[in-house]
């Protein structure tokens, strides 16, 4: 089959690090030459922005910009490093793509959705993951997970309202796009998480 | 009337620094109360991405990436100096803008227009300068004035040529809008280039 384009999404507390290293077991252990990559980054330009996007020394920055700032990141990316690899047909394994800009961006910060999607058209064409795994589980999972207490303070609690927003975003979207992106209910335990994955990774490697 | 927001452009040796100094002294003359900024820059955020644009550290970056890269400072720009100014009544006085992006991104390096358009659409809306000032001279000039010999080099007709493509997009352009953009004949001595200058300013600062 084709190499395949795999990102993978979930907001904070949902597991994705470990996650990945399962799937990249999975891919090994079926002989399958890969990339693991990254956003925002994945080149040393894309890192650079991403510094300026996360870092603390332009926080102000107007909401155009970080979109712009954002997909910049993107084009070199995928230019550099996502389509040379999908056209020597290494399957690409990305954390984080598109659907975190609409999730973080659109969601979270509540910045113009349509604006998002012009850029995406712009940037991207018809570009798409062939597949995206969602970890999702609930907000309250994730704090309690990183060792907050359970009775949250106003910040936590604004917080929580910002990530139910990204929560709520993701899931809206694949509702829309069920078949290509896959929600796994990452509230249970490793185990159970990895049971999910496993069921479906294992038609997309047995073909 | 309301405050203007001027651009001046023109390709290398054209004389754009010291007539931007004439036109301030023209501005001062007449009590404008105005601000002078510059592309790409502007801002602390713009100047940063202008370092990774005409820096050499990320040379072979893609095409779309630096006019992501160059509209995200334009925004930034926009949204953090020139709309605040406007809006306070400040005239605005740009060296270079938009046109440049088309005369060297998409003349000099033959970048695709359309995308270029694209772009300034989604940032800019219908946002354009009142009035743009066009420093034209034959590119010979320029290179001469720089101090180069008569019978260019390989590598000086090679700059040469990029800089014909540049000269004819900025000419080009100033065809579709005689109006806002007026081409000043920058071929002979400073003296002038000011009265043409002075000619265009004097009804703009006379009403």
């Amino acid at each position: 089959m084709k190499a395949q384009f795999i990102t993978l999404e979930g907001s904070e507390g949902v597991g994705k690090t470990s996650n990945l290293e399962y799937i990249k077991s999975l891919l090994d252990a079926s002989g399958i030459d890969y990339i693991v990559t990254r956003e925002p980054g994945g080149t040393p330009l894309s890192e650079a922005l991403r510094d300026l996007l996360l870092g603390h020394d332009y926080k102000g920055m107007a909401d155009d910009t970080e979109l712009l700032l954002m997909f910049a990141a993107r084009a070199e990316h995928v230019a550099k490093v996502i389509k040379p690899a999908l056209e020597k047909g290494q399957w690409v394994l990305c954390d984080r793509f598109t659907d975190a800009t609409y999730a973080y961006q659109g969601g979270g910060r509540q910045l113009d959705v349509q604006r998002i999607e012009g850029l995406e058209q712009w940037v991207l064409g018809d570009l798409r993951p062939d597949l995206t795994l969602l970890l999702d589980a609930p907000v309250e999972i994730g704090r309690e997970r990183a060792g907050k207490r359970s009775e949250p303070d106003r910040f936590e609690q604004e917080r929580d309202a910002f990530f139910n927003r990204v929560r709520d975003c993701y899931l809206a979207r694949a509702e829309v796009e069920p078949d290509r992106i896959r929600v796994i209910d990452a509230s249970g335990d490793l185990a159970s998480v990895q049971q999910q994955i496993k069921q479906i990774f294992d038609p997309l490697l047995a073909s």
